[in-house]
């Protein structure tokens, strides 16, 4: 079916499907059984993941990985212990495969019902931390999903052994043994998975810009785009001071490698609030790019090394402590600004004017908007819907955190008793 | 913002861009005046429209096209009359936008909302019926969405005339002036729709295979696949016989030319109805293509002319009286035929036996299943959606017809008194 050769995942993949035609009727008892069995074989086998980890660390460092870059790939027994937590937790999150997310009876007596049905294959290509391995293996399956996971390279010995255990475990527990499957580092598999159309449901991208931007050109298998956030935080006239000052320093520092931090922070220009922001931001070691209002602002505020900002920094995802800072006329130049800029993430207002919200909330076209409040709260946990796959910034099909009903489609089921048109 | 050069359709789909920033802010009640508006003026300017139409007609002909492509290129007075009162039929249907999906308080008091917007600028690309001109461009007003229209070149004097006649229709009922355009018919239009990327928020096609699978391999722009039907119908053992013949001559021949008509019909091997719907189909006018068992049955039954089946039979969407004809072991082998064959459109079963339905509706994966009923019931309006844009085949974002709440995406407000993590 896949119209390409496919020599380095075909097999596996091929696999996968008649696994998840299988997967598909499992009952959720069945399911959470093989969740519980698959934290249960981590815990038990956690000796033989860290010494696969170790020796892709020691490795990486041979290579001249960064420490940064290090700590993402390094496993410890708590880190184990953490994703079989995870795992259990799974078990108590509602299965939503058989919803019926609509239903009615047509006027000449056909019952219509809208059913949730697992996606199907989904493959999910990503970056160092090998606790996406077992995140990404336990959202699919619960979903009734079968999953082929794609890791990176420096992480393929610690990959290889939690994909052993897991799959493992499942199978002893009931799901078929190919329910998960890890694919090869090979640079060529990715475009493999992003090309196996037909075999593959949907490919889910998570990692940097670059990673994602590939995906997104070279597939030909529907994409879940996850995880650019350009985000702003936009301080209106009617801002309260307070509430101004501990929403931006918590949107830029509170954690500054994830994508609902916030990069850039609009002040209208009648607002009192600029000096006072700058300098907060400033205190806590946030290096300033700002516009010539914020350059005069911060000058007068004592603040001397404000970066000149440059359409560069109004498109940059820092992931640091660095912020840009403009001074807008008004709120319709803040959305503006927004809408030129922002990557559709999370976008966050301080304001007590209620009209100045409603304009806000209409016109941001965003998976979030934030009504004072942080941009850190776009987050699956945050938002009670338990373990995400990833924050959706794309239009189509989800948007915004990845739970489980997100890793499902619907089938159409019509009952009749002999209807013809 | 895209990353392509857009020569043709580039300053078409900025001003769509702008255009959709004012749409997804309006009112139901704005966009419903303009649907009447549009639809009254479509009426009033019906003889402008027809000349158009036929200068496209008579160049088709002159070039050679087929009556059965003429005929679904001509308009005439009761077809113009038909495309504006489906504008005004619009207007009764419920406007997604601005429905609350979901919305809870969390525990930290965030009041957390999901809320239906628009999805933006929709690209619709589709062939020789003009009549979808006006049809895809009322279902993208009313869910708030700007449309980029990119009709046929045999249809480009009609659909010129008709763009101009709703966009200023719509316009002077308050939408903005870019709400609807029509792009240029050069074959390249297309491949530049399909990677303005940044701009465009989703293409569908509307079409056949051919067009589908360019627009799928091409597009960095995602895509929304819509129409192609292999559909099977798996008269099962326990199926009751006159209810087995009505359904599949309702599928096979009510109406052939359509993406819900069924291609293939399964027979489990117990059945003794075989003969009587070989006879049937032959009857009514169906050329059958059979494998040996079906050749036998057909002999039996005093029928000589069907034609062996081969794979490509199975593969094949006829969209004609022809019928390919399998017996099945069993329910499971009809399920595999199915799984290996069948482009994810409608399956239906005939059966009485409960059992059988259940492990056909859990086994099938479709955008429709239909039990005792024929397959020519997937199609918005017989699902009292009203209008559609299309039939979805694919599992993300939406599967099956495409009505208004399915050209709509949603955005998580959160709001919250300060809040910060």
């Amino acid at each position: 079916m896949p119209e390409v050769e496919l020599p380095l995942i075909g097999d596996a993949a091929r696999r996968a499907r008649a696994a998840a035609r299988v997967l598909r009727t499992l009952p959720t008892a069945t399911k959470d059984a093989a969740l519980l069995a698959m934290a249960d074989a981590l815990v038990a086998h956690a000796d033989d993941v860290l010494t696969a980890n170790a020796a892709d660390v020691e490795a990486a460092r041979a290579g001249g990985t960064p420490d940064a870059m290090l700590d993402r790939l390094r496993l410890d027994a708590d880190r184990v212990a953490g994703v079989a937590e995870a795992l259990r937790q799974l078990v108590a999150l509602p299965d939503p495969v058989g919803d019926v997310v609509r239903g009615s009876t047509l006027e000449n007596g056909l019952q219509l019902r809208q059913v949730r049905v697992p996606l199907g294959v989904v493959g999910i290509v990503y970056e160092a931390r090998p606790n996406v391995t077992v995140d990404a293996a336990g959202l699919c399956l619960k979903s009734g999903n079968a999953a082929l996971l794609r890791g990176s390279a420096s992480a393929y010995r610690t990959n290889v052994v939690l994909v052993q255990v897991l799959a493992e475990a499942a199978a002893k527990a009931g799901l078929p043994a190919d329910s998960v499957q890890l694919l090869p580092a090979e640079r060529a598999s990715v475009g493999e998975l992003l090309n196996a159309r037909g075999l593959v449901d949907v490919v889910i991208p998570r990692g940097g810009a670059e990673l994602i931007q590939r995906v997104v050109r070279e597939s030909t298998v529907p994409v879940i785009e996850t995880g650019v956030g350009n985000c702003h935080v936009y301080v209106d006239a009617s801002a309260d001071a307070d509430m101004a000052e501990a929403i931006v320093l918590n949107a830029k520092t509170h954690r500054v490698s994830v994508c609902n931090s916030a990069e850039t922070l609009l002040v209208h220009r009648d607002s009192p609030l600029l000096g006072r922001l700058l300098t907060a931001l400033a205190d806590a070691g946030v290096t300033l790019h700002g516009d010539p209002a914020v350059i005069d602002a911060a000058a007068r505020s004592g603040l001397s090394s404000v970066v000149p900002a440059t359409d560069e920094d109004w498109a940059t995802e820092y992931l640091s402590m660095d912020m840009a800072v403009r001074v807008v006329d008004d709120l319709p130049q803040a959305l503006d600004h927004i809408a030129a800029w922002g990557s559709g993430h999370s976008e966050a207002i301080v304001a007590d004017s209620a009209s100045a919200i409603g304009a806000f909330v209409a016109g941001v076209d965003a998976a979030a908007v934030l009504v004072n409040a942080s941009t850190r709260f776009t987050d699956g946990g945050e938002f009670g819907f338990g373990a995400e796959i990833g924050i959706s910034t794309q239009k189509l099909h989800a948007r915004g955190p990845l739970g489980l009903p997100e890793l499902t489609s619907t089938t159409y089921v019509v009952t009749g008793n002999g209807h013809t048109r």
